[in-house]
């Protein structure tokens, strides 16, 4: 038999934990045969000529030739006095959408079940376009920035995505009835793009709406879309509903198939190196990239080996209710990724 | 025995299930002999010279008297062409501090037992100050504005708050990482003012953080405060924990006692005059009033009615999961209000 090609990933460890859940990820995917090579590298922030802050130069080149990269908690320390390095990434590669599925994880028990949606967040401007003033002494402003272009982009991702994975619903959170010119362009541009896609049945609803009936009833709700701050609010929310940052993976995506797919928990310094990290939100991460590149044979496998083990109850990480450290639990996806073949 | 002198309120019963859970609240405080007075007030939509929207003179006057008003919902369709008039009676009498109380309800099952938290919001600025551009055609920039002095006073109450209520922590929530000058203020004046109040416990949270952990365990925060926009969202969420908007009361606090307190679910037109809506919010909101005024006998008197008829399970309106009329449950609880004497 012919051996496939191996396609390159650009992998960013990160800080922290992330070096030892990285691992994980490697040696799940080594243990599933997927045929991808890993290319790691170091983000740290640095100065560009004229002082700007960017990415290290072999880290971009990387994802510009591989298109691809999968990445673990970065610090960003607000003292350091640069802007968070995950958002550096997503702009510098105008990661404009930000794909989070939530479903509830059997066996791991929270208040809540069945709950299976997704958030997508414009990721690019926003609440987040980073232009503050002072306008006289103890008078702040910022610019919360909504552009046509970029409220089309996101709500045709979102419409595509809702297709392409068979859902029904897309629904536009915003607070029109606040803010009417930026959120009423972004909700304007939700609803032209809902007109070309009439198999696919579109609701708007306020953002505190949405918080007070997501808590109630998570399972009303399929697809959301939404602008950059209360994609970053939803989204934990959403998270914190199935079992928190340790088990949800993110994706961000941009044109012509570039996409970062990273978990969003922090580095938990408290643990780095002590092998008791839990590896769930990385691995999911990237059974997200496996399908994202087609591979979804591979994705199948991995994820049916890490829900399988979760499940299972038997090991387990400390913050999932065992006792295993990471390696075992990693060892643990393993042996089933191996079985299934 | 000599009579009370009667203190004045006035009544904005609003528009849909206004009136008649206004009505509820009215016959409540005859039943436990309330030594105020009710002068009605409506509010509609009005402009004056200039073109300016503002609330009609007689409620203005009313309240400039009085000080102290209870409302029911008021609708609010953004296609008016007018600001919504909650927020325009918040603007009017600069209602800067919004308050909800959100504790769980001994009888009203939800997934989340034991919380006892309260939110206070900036309410007259931040992502509502209304300031909008279109900066060029498809580009829009809606400004958030923070001051230094409406952070302070903000921050300021709810440390008196804390200390007032017997409350042990003070939680500031905040984007500081993004939005580094705006929240930036907003956080450095609630250290400042943590300075002042050794005996608060303060601690700093990002907003997708409190979000996440509040769906987790929300028996870990006390009293929350925040810039506007964070306590819309947060509020509603919290509300969702206990059972919604339909038993969550809500105070708008002003400089000199002046305040208004009421009911912050909608107008519920499809049941309006059908004897069906849930008075509770506005009831438990008036008991907040009372409070306010320094009534805190019939504060608890009626507090501990409404509770025990949840409670007892037997006389419930719809939403709670009875098949009560509203004017049942009223009067179930006057029965126990006068059974107290
Ligand atoms: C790390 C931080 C800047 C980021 C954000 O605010 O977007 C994070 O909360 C997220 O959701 O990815
Ligand atoms: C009615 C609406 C304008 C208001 C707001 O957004 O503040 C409401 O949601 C609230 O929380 O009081």
């Amino acid at each position: 038999a012919k051996r496939p090609t191996l396609q390159t990933v650009t992998l960013i460890p990160g800080d922290g934990i992330g070096p030892e859940i990285s691992v994980a990820v490697m040696k799940i995917f080594e243990a599933a045969k997927v045929p991808i090579q890993w290319e790691e590298r170091n983000v740290t922030a640095i100065q560009g000529p004229g002082g700007r802050w960017m990415i290290p130069p072999d880290c971009k080149e990387s994802m510009d030739r591989t298109l691809i990269g999968l990445k673990g908690p970065l610090k960003t320390p607000i003292a350091a006095g640069h802007p968070s390095m995950n958002l550096l990434l997503r702009k510098t590669f105008d990661l404009y959408a930000n794909v989070r599925p939530c479903v509830s994880i059997e066996g791991y028990k929270t208040p809540y079940t069945d709950v299976d949606l997704v958030t997508i967040r414009e990721n690019t401007e926003g609440e987040y376009s980073g232009i503050e003033h002072i306008i006289v002494d103890g008078v702040v402003q910022s610019i919360k920035l909504i552009t046509e272009d970029a409220s089309r982009r996101i709500a045709e991702y979102a419409f595509e995505y809702a297709r392409n994975n068979q859902r029904n619903s897309v629904t536009a959170v915003h607070k029109a009835n606040i803010m009417r010119m930026s959120d009423g362009l972004f909700l304007r541009k939700c609803r032209e793009v809902a007109e070309h896609f009439k198999d696919i049945k579109f609701t708007e609803m306020y953002l505190d709406t949405v918080c007070l009936n997501m808590v109630q009833d998570p399972t009303q709700f399929d697809v959301l879309v939404m602008p950059n701050l209360y994609g970053d609010i939803l989204s934990d929310l959403c998270a914190g509903l199935i079992g928190g940052l340790g088990v949800t993976p993110s994706g961000n995506i941009g044109a012509n198939g570039v996409a970062i797919f990273e978990s969003v928990h922090g580095t938990a310094p408290d643990i780095a190196g002590l092998d008791m990290a839990n590896p769930t939100a990385l691995l999911l991460s990237a059974v997200m990239m496996l399908r994202h590149m087609g591979m979804h044979d591979y994705g199948k496998k991995i994820e049916t080996a890490c829900f399988d083990t979760i499940r299972d109850k038997k090991v387990l990480t400390g913050d999932l209710g065992g006792q295993s450290k990471c390696s075992e639990f990693t060892e643990e996806i393993c042996r089933r990724v191996r079985d299934m073949d």
